[in-house]
């Protein structure tokens, strides 16, 4: 993760906080202080009920699908997963050294160079190529840089996308505890409103590019450490603490040198993250399954005091760390999901870019020096 | 070119249009209707005495480099030509029928990979680097793709950019003329306040995401044709005109069934462009050069009826066209070589981002359906 030399953040700048830049029919977020709703459905609704194909099916098309809708739209996106050769080649020159998410954001702009989207009108089709390759394109780089393995990625016996990457990614099926865990992450995940990487995605999408192009933007827009990266960073905190106790002292000690808490706070939502409790409740039942004796303990504990010192609420982030850790996810691997899950959120987003575009062009106030007189180089 | 299937752009979308998005200290634009300044210099008084990597230097380092300095840069610049074993693979992996777009972000992504920007104190270095390699990254992959040669981009005997890429494309060393047009474009091109390429980059900075990312972000949102492009479509308009009178009676038909001319108006501009005379004489003078009988006469007939028809101006585009033309450059490398240029700008904009940095994360107008019952997917 990049980190800079002199942090000035929230200094200054106006962000654009509370400044509508545009309208959307997807996504309501912190309306009551807590919602957050996928085109009018209840986020609870959908991480308790719903499969992730089928949150993405009404995100990108609009309505939730019928039985057999959903079931033509997985075997379409399973029939979509082989990797071609020649992005393979690519996959096969970044080193292991490199940050997972420029090997996502490379993966989707070398696909742009085969399979360049032509026509809006193959809007879909672009997506749910994307939506299909994304676990291949990380797993097989992962697996062949770390592992030496080159992975086949054609599998089709395991027909959904969190489950298929687990497959790819361990070499064996998924269990089906870890599937569902996996169903609601993603769902958690898929959209967020005007968000940073989504709005990239909008602003670049303004231009009328193509969808690779603004699907690249959006997963470099997501991969700073503001934006996607808190759950690895949460991860990386907690991951040594071994009792609740040592938790509560590190905690208060970085509290007291007025370090940043990753997994904490939202920028829209006031009294809670609804996303919190769903994820949570997984990381517990996670926690018995592989009999964990401290890190979800851990996790409660630095929950609670944040909450009785800083009066902050765990944000989606949080309890995604724990919950990706007991399924033996390494930690590098966190964001690359987020991109999985949130492509069905920015996708759709670009379509309604598209459907009723003006360039996005705002001004800036000027800062710099009035009227400045050349001076030949000889004289300087 | 994407071609949307229904383009229904401008009906609606704020754009952020007139709204302040931040402050810069780089740039005005129209701030007296006409006029365009980098830090506080008139375009004019840059494009006439200038070279690019000066302009570079000002909009990067915040003053003109001394005659000692310019040379170092220069010198520098030259030194990061050579592409790396691993990006040529990659680059001749791309076949000939790719996007040059889609080039350029993809050698932009893949480089990420390699040479990771770990700390904002290297932004400099990031920026030099990618300085020297976009005229070799894209020169390597046009050549290898369409002639199936391999060229050697360590070339140091050309010490300035545009220079270097015409020998690059040619393979032969350009004509002092055609180093001082270069030169000219490329200062032209290189910034333009919160233009959408620019806020793009400045959106995906804001989450403290690394250089590659940012920059990749903005290629892909230049490469839409609201934005990039202009001078590639004018082209591609007028190549087939060859009397002014012909020209007349093609815009004029085209005006009548509405179409839109590209290299006209402005989103900013009121009266005029002020790069459209810099690069006109430019124009004129390389077409007395190469003994043109119609390409620049078709270029000011054009121009004559865009004024009377409809009151508008040339941009910056139009007249780069014919420049462009005159010095054999092909039409598909038009926006790779404003890609070139505006890297000063995108990373300048990237540098006062980080300085003073709040997440960019604006609201939205919510247009979607009120609160909707979940039904179980055996009962839709």
């Amino acid at each position: 993760m990049s980190q800079p030399v002199e942090l000035k953040k929230e200094l200054g700048g106006a962000g654009l906080r509370g400044q509508s830049a545009g309208t959307t029919a997807l996504c309501t977020v912190g309306k009551t202080g807590t919602g957050l709703t996928y085109r009018g459905f209840d986020i609870t609704d959908l991480a308790h009920n719903a499969e992730f194909e089928e949150v993405a099916y009404l995100l990108l098309r609009g309505t939730l699908p019928t039985k057999h809708q959903l079931d033509q739209y997985k075997s379409r996106l399973c029939s979509l997963r082989g990797l071609s050769n020649d992005l393979k080649k690519v996959l096969e020159l970044i080193p292991s050294s490199a940050h997972p998410m420029d090997v996502m954001r490379t993966g989707c702009s070398f696909l742009g160079n085969l399979e360049q989207e032509m026509d809006f009108g193959d809007q879909y089709q672009v997506t749910e190529r994307l939506l299909a390759q994304f676990p291949a394109i990380i797993c097989y780089w992962y697996r062949y840089s770390h592992d030496g393995v080159r992975i086949d990625t054609e599998d089709q016996t395991e027909s959904c996308i969190g489950g298929y990457f687990l497959k790819m990614l361990t070499g064996k099926e998924a269990s089906e505890m870890h599937k569902k865990v996996m169903h609601c992450s993603l769902i958690l995940y898929a959209e967020h409103e005007f968000n940073a990487s989504t709005f990239a995605a909008r602003v670049c999408a303004s231009t009328l590019s193509d969808q690779h192009s603004c699907i690249s933007a959006a997963i470099g827009t997501l991969r700073g450490p503001l934006h996607g990266g808190a759950n690895e960073a949460a991860m990386e905190m907690i991951q040594d603490w071994r009792t609740p106790e040592e938790a509560e002292v590190k905690i208060m000690g970085m509290l007291d040198k007025k370090e940043k808490i990753m997994g904490f706070g939202h920028a829209i939502y006031r009294e809670s993250d609804p996303r919190n409790a769903l994820i949570k409740e997984w990381a517990k039942l996670l926690s018995e399954d592989v009999g964990d004796n401290y890190l979800y303990a851990v996790s409660e504990r630095v929950e609670s005091v944040m909450k009785r010192e800083k009066g902050l609420f765990c944000n989606a982030d949080f309890f995604h760390a724990s919950a990706y850790h007991f399924m033996d996810i390494p930690t590098k691997l966190f964001t690359p999901i987020f991109v999985m899950s949130r492509l069905t959120g920015w996708a759709a987003h670009i379509y309604e870019q598209r459907e009723n575009n003006r360039i996005i062009r705002p001004s800036a106030d000027y800062t710099g020096p009035e009227s400045q007189i050349w001076i030949p180089i000889e004289k300087r």
